[in-house]
């Protein structure tokens, strides 16, 4: 396995500006399969970007002969060549026990504040010193855990930059309306923030278990890849969840093989009934598991954090179960380590901050 | 791929006594990635029984290049060539659109005269007639389907051989008391026999989706097998889909990794937690599914047929979800080929048949 970083793009804004202000910070989002390493200014502009596979699972060389100091090296060598002082903060995996520094997690709730006392530090090779974010965990009979989401999820919160201005997202912070947060993926996760804090979490494995549905069941004999993503059969499988999904998904995805066999559904329509029913189901769990709270999901603004071609379907799903009101948010990775990099002292932000950052 | 046929065995009874009656019918019981050859006498009782991994879909030669006869050949050769007029009947994936002939789906609700009705003839190579059993497909907005499993519910259906006798059974055939009749495996089935006929029945693909979780997730990446079935990791993980479900088996599968990270399960315990997890949804999914037709899961006595340890598995989930009364029916699939072979005319029964063959 070999690791492969993209050439450096310029992310946002003008290039030339950029180019003109000085490095004040790198900030890595290291996860299982991927490591993406921002470039930061002082006023928390990101200068520059590279995205690497070398995720803590696919490392150059493998990690006891020196793998992550390899792959850092590789992401940020370019940038550390040119200011060497740089401080470094980094979310994710890394903190994990099979990270480079094992980072325990912070338990719900879980607020900024817990985040920055619970970060680890690690030197590298070459003695620069990474700060490792912890990821948070929350107990109980079903615990769950997250690493790198909390990251996002405080970039999610409010729309500046260092500063939390409840003013600014109400909705979010009044304490008797919890905010909904979702995070699709191959492990989606919904949150529950109040007052600023991360307060429970749900974690469905949606994305891993499609993928392992399509390439390693029965189910995917049959299916072929559409030409283009088919919304509609992406909302059939949706609309089987919510009204036909009693029995749960373990019965319902066999209507993917079923309806096919009677000619009902097209085997380029498979794929994307198959991906609306698991994340009809998806969302099905979670209206319930609201519900035990007082809480509709219909009554919600979720916030969704996540590849915009995956949230724009979240987007057309939740509107399925009365919930109109979700919003994509943009760059909430960027800005929770920016953040979370200044809450802890790593970055001094200059004033222009809130204007550069709020920019989405 | 090549198939192997286990080495000829006696299955039942006393095999001096066996050995000394002429052989009358020759069953199949041919699915996916299995056949099984039975070898009957008149009166109904199992001469011989010849295994293979011979399945439709992993044949010694492919299916083009004549791969039907040479599996067909190699699992009754032997028998044919002592006697080459016996009738053949063969059930299960051999007679879908990739089996060997078609044998189109009979609709619920589906009598045995119906699926008698149904066989459909083709001849080997070397000229002996083969009738195979249609499957049975239950219409609607999810449809479903079985293959082989039609065959082994008639089996199940009674204790007599040829005869269907209302009293005998009289639970499983009173109009107004429907009969439960679970068959775990890969594709899990649940089937309603109303009036001795097959009124509605759901698929689970619980077997297949555990093989799935536990080779192709990250759920799999923590675990070890133990050295025996772990039963108190298994009825936890039932509990657990019981009690804490109502999120769904994509959100509850991941406390299969989270209680290894909190050290609340150990590696070992994993696979037979998830293994009971998935059960657990599946019987609670059951249970909602027949809870809309006001049938009581509780209050049923299922019949199980399938391998004993699954089956036995199965009876301990149950009683979690207050339904005690589970047993476990032997021999469902030699009873029920010669059940629908007699019906279909291929064998006369001697007066012995309904003595030898009750004897579980």
């Amino acid at each position: 396995m070999s690791a492969h970083t993209t050439a450096a793009r310029r992310a946002h804004g003008k290039p030339d500006a950029a180019r003109a202000k000085p490095a004040a910070l790198i900030a890595l989002d290291w996860g299982t399969t991927s490591l993406r390493a921002y470039l930061f200014d002082a006023a928390g502009e990101v200068l520059d970007t590279r995205m690497s596979t070398a995720g803590i699972m696919n490392l150059p060389v493998p990690a006891e002969e020196g793998g992550f100091d390899a792959a850092f090296d590789e992401a940020c060598g370019v940038w550390l060549a040119q200011s060497s002082a740089l401080p470094v903060l980094a979310a994710g995996m890394v903190g994990s026990a099979q990270g480079w520094v094992s980072a325990p997690y912070v338990e719900t709730p879980a607020s900024e504040d817990a985040l920055v006392a619970g970060i680890v530090r690690v030197r590298t090779a070459s003695g620069v010193e990474v700060a490792v974010v912890p990821g948070v965990l929350e107990p109980g009979a079903l615990p769950n855990v997250m690493r790198g989401e909390e990251t996002q999820i405080f970039g999610a919160l409010g729309e500046r930059g260092a500063q939390f201005d409840a003013r600014a997202d109400a909705a979010m912070q009044a304490p008797m309306q919890p905010a909904l947060i979702g995070l699709p993926g191959t492990h989606a996760k919904w949150v529950v923030v109040e007052g600023a804090r991360i307060e429970r979490f749900y974690t469905f494995m949606t994305g891993e278990v499609y993928a392992a549905l399509t390439a390693h069941t029965i189910l995917g004999r049959t299916m072929k890849r559409p030409a283009a993503p088919d919304t509609a059969a992406f909302l059939r499988g949706v609309t089987v969840a919510r009204e036909h999904g009693c029995a749960g998904v373990l019965a319902t995805a066999f209507s993917t093989r079923t309806l096919g066999l009677t000619d009902q559904l097209a085997a380029d329509e498979q794929p994307d009934y198959l991906s609306g029913l698991l994340i009809g189901h998806e969302l099905a769990g979670l209206d319930a598991v609201l519900a035990r709270r007082d809480v509709e999901l219909a009554a919600c603004a979720p916030r969704l954090i996540g590849a915009d071609a995956l949230c724009e379907r979240y987007r057309l799903a939740l509107a399925q179960f009365g919930c109109s009101g979700a919003q994509i948010v943009h760059r909430a990775t960027e800005r929770g380590l920016w953040r979370v990099a200044v809450r802890a002292g790593l970055v001094a932000p200059t004033d222009q901050t809130s204007q550069t950052n709020q920019t989405a």
